[in-house]
């Protein structure tokens, strides 16, 4: 763990006091009395609590952020102990499982105990989310709570989208261990080996260099390109004429980097070289699109156009690039028609994509910070030119 | 990767044929004219759709399950290629992302084509279960679409908690190196390391072994005993007097193993010595009784009893053991008054707990399959004695 001594785990308490102080200035503009949290991501966000143990489908864990004032807690007795350790104050228990009462009478008195000043609470119910509670109780609760519980995820994605200093921190680290990784990739590798075995590699050096887990590692092989970017890898071997195409979405204290990169084996094609290059470019526009003012259309627009000329026949990514930090995707997306005004602090990726022959697709992906005058790049830059493993 | 090759990744067609026809009988019981899936566990259990994909939470995935014939998908376009080579015949796709229409609307049109025999179609609503979808997309759906939207998940519950013969290699397979690596891990470890660099090396060494991943991996310490068994590793470092507590959640070809050892540093205090006994025998009662037949309330029982008389002060787990398989937990809970009857081909966790005092809790787990003469141990047995690590 080579890498890891040189930057902290955790936050400090202020950290969270000042995630809270801007939610709840959200909140205001989104004239919700709090919002009710359910998932791994936003529940961390808010209070720091860490646990592998989201992994167990069997409780439910809730807190609630109020207009004013610190989050309250309501978790499984099994989380008591640990959520004592984060700067809240209020930690309610259940002796879970219950599936008779899992939560949610405790829920209910909480949820009616927010002050009422617009009368409603924001859920995790909208776009690029999901409620990590079992729906039917979710429907119960609606019915029989003293107030309006509603969609709060826009709230919630405002106040995530917008990355705090320290958590830029994190991203960066993850980055460019993950880049060092990826670089030196190819001088381990030779024809011959599987798509498991470039991964397992991959993955493991990752690891070792202070990673705290890997969670999205797909490594897919094609003649000239892939045919999809999400399933993979399988025991397919390397072979002359092959591109192997990894993506990775390493973490480290929860943070993600989401960026990939292309390798050849043996031989360049000339088409691939040119498909290459043009990616390269493209990515090259949409870092420099990407600025404080400029929407994710004129990111999406901009790269588009050099992919366009450059002859694609499509992909089946459906956008260009997105936001990330705790998960490995989030809102914004560069697509056609969407109009987020990009903003200081948000963290982007830039992700030209570009099928040039049925089947065959090669994408590029690097990892961006907006900055007051333009995109930090923290990733690693791909090489210009693909590498070569012969 | 020394063990992979021992053990085919994937399943035949038959696999998921068979699947299907026993999840239709058990449709019937439940009078249900289809089931709708979204979550990664249930789409893979009747598709083998794999992927890491589930990451990102940008687009929801959908399959429905018929009362008759073969599963249908109904996913965004970037899951096509893949899809197409599953055992499924009809794969429907849209462009995602497009939160205005999130699939929705196929998905509607999919839904009401489904025969009507019973009027009503299971999701995944009840417990242990959460919806991936937006919740205000299901809502929407709920109202316009021309069935009835019920909760399937004891349907779905039944269908998963008995294991085939071909997911119980799965299982045998991580729990085998995961045994292995536990084993090992005392003669790599000594005072003075951290709970950080004891996980990381478990963690290696485990997919070294051949694991695919490793989501779960707490490791927790403390003198004499941990208070809490769900969070860290941390940077703690290991001293005499002090237990060391990993759990794991390492998975082959998407099945769980899910099982802890303790580890002693410098010496072994009496009363540890004691609990650790207590706690071993209660694991040996809980294999004895968990046959075909019993309930879990019965598996609770026995073990409860040598803890009680034991002399534990409690727990904060609310249960002495679970089902696992495509995730870490699954139902039925070894739990107090819970009725479950165990049946041949389910497969269990045996996982007594003890706080001895405040704050000092030992927790053993082996896991178990059901055969029809009682459990097969499937974990290498924890030693008698805890392991000391000077």
């Amino acid at each position: 763990m080579n890498s890891e001594t040189n930057i902290k785990k955790g936050f400090a308490d202020e950290e969270f006091e000042n995630r809270t102080l801007r939610a709840q200035e959200i909140m205001h503009e989104y004239e919700l009395d709090g919002i009710l949290l359910t998932t791994p991501q936003n529940i961390r966000y808010f209070t720091g609590y860490d646990s592998q143990f989201w992994e167990s489908p069997t409780r439910p864990w809730f807190v609630i952020v109020p207009l004013s004032g610190k989050p309250i807690a309501i978790v499984p007795e099994i989380g008591e102990s640990e959520f004592k350790k984060t700067w809240l104050d209020e930690i309610k228990t259940w002796p879970s499982p219950r599936p008779e009462d899992e939560g949610v009478s405790l829920l209910k008195s909480n949820l009616e105990n927010v002050k009422k000043t617009f009368g409603q609470i924001g859920l995790e119910l909208g776009s690029e989310m999901a409620l990590r509670m079992p729906i039917s109780d979710f429907l119960k609760l609606k019915e029989v709570v003293g107030t309006n519980l509603v969609d709060g995820s826009n709230a919630i994605w405002d106040m995530r989208m917008i990355k705090t200093n320290e958590e830029l921190k994190k991203i960066k680290f993850v980055c460019s261990i993950a880049s060092d990784a990826y670089n030196v990739l190819p001088s381990t590798l030779s024809i011959g080996n599987t798509e498991r075995e470039a991964v397992h590699k991959l993955k493991i050096d990752i690891l070792n260099r202070g990673a705290d887990s890997v969670p999205f590692m797909p490594g897919i092989s094609g003649q000239g390109g892939v045919s999809q970017i999400v399933c993979g890898p399988t025991d397919r071997i390397l072979d002359d004429g092959d591109i192997l195409f990894i993506d990775t979405g390493s973490t480290f204290d929860g943070y993600f980097c989401d960026f990939d990169r292309n390798y050849a084996f043996g031989r360049v094609a000339s088409d691939v070289e040119k498909v290459y290059q043009i990616l390269w470019q493209a990515t090259e526009i949409g870092i420099k699109t990407a600025i404080p003012g400029a929407t994710t259309n004129d990111i999406f627009n901009a790269m588009n156009k050099v992919i366009q000329d450059g002859g694609t026949i499509g992909n089946n990514v459906g956008r260009l690039g997105h936001g990330l930090g705790l998960q490995l995707t989030e809102p914004p997306s560069h697509r056609l028609g969407e109009k987020t005004v990009i903003k200081e602090n948000m963290v982007l990726t830039i992700e030209p994509a570009m099928e040039y022959a049925p089947g065959k697709m090669i994408v590029h992906e690097e990892n961006i910070i907006i900055q007051q005058d333009g995109a930090e790049l923290i990733t690693k830059r791909a090489p210009k030119e693909i590498p070569v493993i012969k």
